[in-house]
């Protein structure tokens, strides 16, 4: 999951998406989620989002196989679980 | 492909990404790419990054059918082709 949202906005999504998901980069997450818990993050995201301003973006795959990651560089949350 | 550059290459990373990928929002890209493309694509990035500091992520599938995509909000770069 990806979002572009307004900064005075983004501190109430990022605490959001980290309830949900992982913390990869930036504005980048990433997890393993029910259809049911990502309604519920959808859901949750629209009530802080200005649907006309921000923006979220959600790649998703049904099997985890299906999508390989491939890191350059830094990786920058690796102590995300533990924060 | 997402990446977390610092502000003073990130000029430079834009342009690279944007000769191979779609600009969907703030850092985030996609598209269609062959092996070799995606490999040129890497070894010209990191030319261009400070590896300590910077990263760059890809998500790949084989199948465009295994990826779904769901944007809430706003479609930020829908005139990207045009630019």
């Amino acid at each position: 999951m990806v979002y572009d949202i307004e900064s005075k906005r983004v501190g109430k999504m990022l605490k959001l998406c980290r309830r949900y998901l992982n913390w990869i980069q930036n504005s980048v997450f990433e997890g393993e989620l029910s259809e049911v818990k990502l309604k519920e993050l959808i859901l949750e995201a629209r009530k802080i989002m200005k649907i006309e301003k921000d923006s979220l973006i959600i790649f998703s795959s049904r099997q985890e196989k299906w999508l390989d990651k491939q890191v350059i560089g830094k990786e920058k949350n690796e102590l995300d679980n533990l924060l």
